[in-house]
C-alpha cells in the first residue's frame, strides 16, 4: 500500500486520536491505533475502553492495508516531521513514514488484537453539532472532580419532544442548558465528564448535524469524517429541579465581566479554607467583600437590583466564578436569601442556567 | 504617608520580588516584602535567605514610611487591580491600597523583625549587564539539577585580568562563555544555579554597567534600580580544562536549528531509558539515527565535514540539544571518537564552548 496526504491533516487527526488513546493499558492493544488504508483516504481508530474514536482522514491511496500502530509514538513523529507532504508505506510489516530528508520504520501490530468498537447504533436523532457541543461545554464545569457520588461525575443529556438538555452538578451547584429543538424522543443518560470533554472537542470542529444514537449502555455520535462512542455511566440523576426555588426576594442584573472580574480580585484576601466573598447588596448598591488573615478588599459595583433593599450572600468565590463563566454579557442574579441556593442565568441567553449554594456562615 | 504610582511599574517589580520571597519559611519575617517610602520613590526588599533583592521604584510619595507586608498577597492584589494608578496609604498599622472602584487593607508587621540584607559589599569590577546575564543564560542549562555533587548545583564566575568567564557542568557535561573584558581581577566563585536564575532576569532589564562585589561569601550586583545579593557556595569546580581534548580527528560544521530539528523528530524513536540517537559520519555525509522498541529514526543532513572519514558517536539527544540551544548560527562540532568528550562551539560566537561526553555502547 502506498498513501501520501498534508502533514498537516494526519498530524490533527493524531492530535485528536491521541488524547483519547491510554500511553498505558492492561490490554496493550488499547495503547495502538487502529491505521485502514481504505477508499479515499485513511481510517484511524482509538479508544480507551470508555470512548471510542474514529476519524476519516482524505487521502491518496493505493492498496489496501490494516494495522496497529502505537498510539503515541506516531502522533510525535508526524507532529515533528521536515516536510508539508508524508508519505507512508508498509513494508516487511513495519510501517514507514517518509518526509524530506526524515524516514521512519515504525513496528506494527496485527488488527485482529484490537477490540470491537460501539458505532453501529441506530440514530435516535439528529441535531446541529455546534450547538450540541456548546450545550455541553457551557455545564461542564459543574461537574465533580470528585469520587463523593459516582454519577455527579457525568453530565447528563434529556431529549425531550421540544428540547435539549444538559445538566451538570457536584451537589454544591447545578449547572443546566437547554436547547430548543423538536427532537421527538424522551430519554435521559448520563455522559462521563472526560467523554464529554472530546466529544465537545471534536463537535466543535464538526459543521452540519451530528446523528445521535443508544444502545447497549453507549451513546455514539457520527457526523461527516468522525463516529465516537461513548460508555454511559449507570443511573441518572437525582430530581434537581427541586432545588432550583420559584420564588426570589432579590434580583440584579450585573456585567458578569465586571464581577468575575471583581471577584479575582478580591477572593485574593479570602479565607484560604472556604474562599469566602460576601456579596452585599443595599439600598440598589453591590459590594464584594472578602477578609482574611492578611486583611480585606472591598469593591463597590453597579448594579440594577430589584426587590428586598438589603442582603448579604457568601459564596465559595470559585463557585461563584464557575457559574458566571459561561456568560458573555449580562449576568441575572435571583437570591431567596442567605440560606437557599441562588440562581444565576444569562440576561440574554435564556438556555443556561446555574444554581449556587450559599457557604453557611 | 501616601503614595501614587502606576500600577504596571508596581506590578512590575513586585512580580520579580515574589519570585525570590518564600511563601513559607521558618523565620515568618522572610515571607514579608520590606516596604520603604524613600525620596523619589518606594524600596522594595524581599529574601529567600539565599538571593536577597531590593528595586527602588520611582512614585509620588508624601511622608516617610517602613513596613513588612506578606509578599505573595500583594503581588497578587497589585495584579488584579482594576486602574492603572495605585494609590497607597498607611492606617492604623494596615497598608491601604485603592485603585479605581477597589480598596484593600492588608495587615502590616513590624520592619525591625526583617533580615538585614547583605548589600554592602565593595565593588570588585563593573562590567556590561546585558553582556554579563547573556555569559550567565548561556551556560545555566549544564548545571546539575541533582543532589550528587554539590558545586554542581551551581554556575562558576570567573574573573580573569582580560576575561569574564562562566561556566557550568553537571559532570557529564560542560559549557563555558567566555566575554573578553579587561577586568584588573583574579578571582572565582560559585553562585547557585537558582539564584542565576532570578540574577539573568534582573540583568536582561538592565541598560548600562552593573557593579560586582565580594564580601563575606556573598556576590553582589548592584546598578541604576536595583541592589542584589547572592550567598556563594563553598569550594570551587574541579579542574574541568583538562576533560576538553586538544586535538580532534573529525570537524563538521552544520546549522545548530537543523540538527535540533533533526534531534527532536529521530528522538522520538530512540530508547526510552537511555535517548541514544547516533551521529553516523561517512563520507563527508552525516546521518542522525534512533532505534527504539517501536521502530528506527534517520535523517539525513548538509554537513560539511573535514577529517576522518568515517566516524559513529552516540549521545543522550537531550545532551546534545542542550549543548546547541545557545548557538542561533553555525555550530562547530569537533570528535576526537566514541570515546572521548566532543565539544560543540558556536561559529560565530568564539565564547561559547560546550562539551558532552559521548554514551558508552
Amino acid at each position: 500500500m502506498q498513501v501520501r496526504l498534508p502533514k498537516r491533516t494526519f498530524a490533527e487527526a493524531l492530535g485528536m486520536l491521541e488524547r483519547i488513546i491510554p500511553a498505558r493499558a492492561s490490554n496493550p492493544a488499547l495503547t495502538h491505533l487502529r491505521f485502514e488504508v481504505a477508499e479515499g483516504g485513511l481510517r484511524l481508530q482509538g479508544s480507551n475502553g470508555e470512548l471510542d474514536l474514529e476519524l476519516v482522514v482524505p487521502a491518496e491511496v493505493e492498496g489496501e492495508a490494516v494495522r496497529l500502530v502505537p498510539g503515541q509514538l506516531i502522533g510525535q513523529v508526524v507532529r515533528n516531521l521536515p516536510g508539508e507532504l508524508v508519505e507512508l508505506g508498509l513494508e516487511e510489516g513495519q510501517l514507514t513514514i517518509e518526509s524530506g530528508s526524515f524516514t521512519t520504520r515504525l513496528t506494527t501490530a496485527d488488527p485482529a488484537e484490537f477490540p470491537p468498537l460501539a458505532f453501529e447504533a441506530e440514530t435516535v436523532v439528529r441535531l446541529p453539532a455546534r450547538e450540541l457541543g456548546r450545550a455541553l461545554a457551557r455545564v461542564r464545569y459543574a461537574a465533580s472532580g470528585e469520587d463523593y457520588r459516582a454519577i455527579f461525575r457525568g453530565v447528563q443529556l434529556e431529549l425531550h419532544p421540544t428540547r435539549l438538555r444538559s445538566v451538570a452538578s457536584d451537589g454544591f451547584r447545578l449547572a443546566l442548558y437547554d436547547l430548543e429543538l423538536a427532537l421527538d424522543a424522551e430519554r435521559k443518560f448520563v455522559v462521563p465528564a472526560r467523554s464529554v470533554d472530546e466529544i465537545v472537542r471534536v463537535l466543535e470542529r464538526t459543521e452540519g448535524e451530528v446523528a445521535l444514537g443508544l444502545l447497549g449502555g453507549h451513546l455514539t455520535l457520527a457526523a461527516e469524517g468522525f463516529r465516537m462512542a461513548a460508555a454511559l455511566m449507570e443511573g441518572e440523576f437525582p430530581d434537581y429541579e427541586r432545588v432550583i426555588p420559584p420564588e426570589f426576594a432579590l434580583e440584579a442584573e450585573i456585567d458578569a465581566a465586571a464581577l468575575k472580574d471583581s471577584l479575582k480580585r478580591v477572593k485574593v484576601l479570602a479565607d484560604r479554607n472556604n474562599h469566602r466573598v460576601d456579596l452585599v447588596f443595599e439600598g440598589g448598591r453591590l459590594e464584594v467583600v472578602a477578609e482574611g488573615d492578611y486583611g480585606r478588599g472591598v469593591e463597590r459595583l453597579e448594579v440594577d437590583a430589584r426587590g428586598e433593599a438589603q442582603m448579604v450572600l457568601a459564596y465559595n468565590a470559585e463557585y461563584l466564578e464557575g457559574a458566571l463563566g459561561p456568560i458573555a454579557g449580562k449576568a441575572r442574579l435571583r437570591f431567596s436569601g442567605a440560606a437557599s441556593p441562588s440562581v444565576i442565568q444569562d440576561a440574554e441567553d435564556g438556555g443556561y442556567l446555574a444554581v449556587v449554594v450559599p457557604l453557611r456562615v
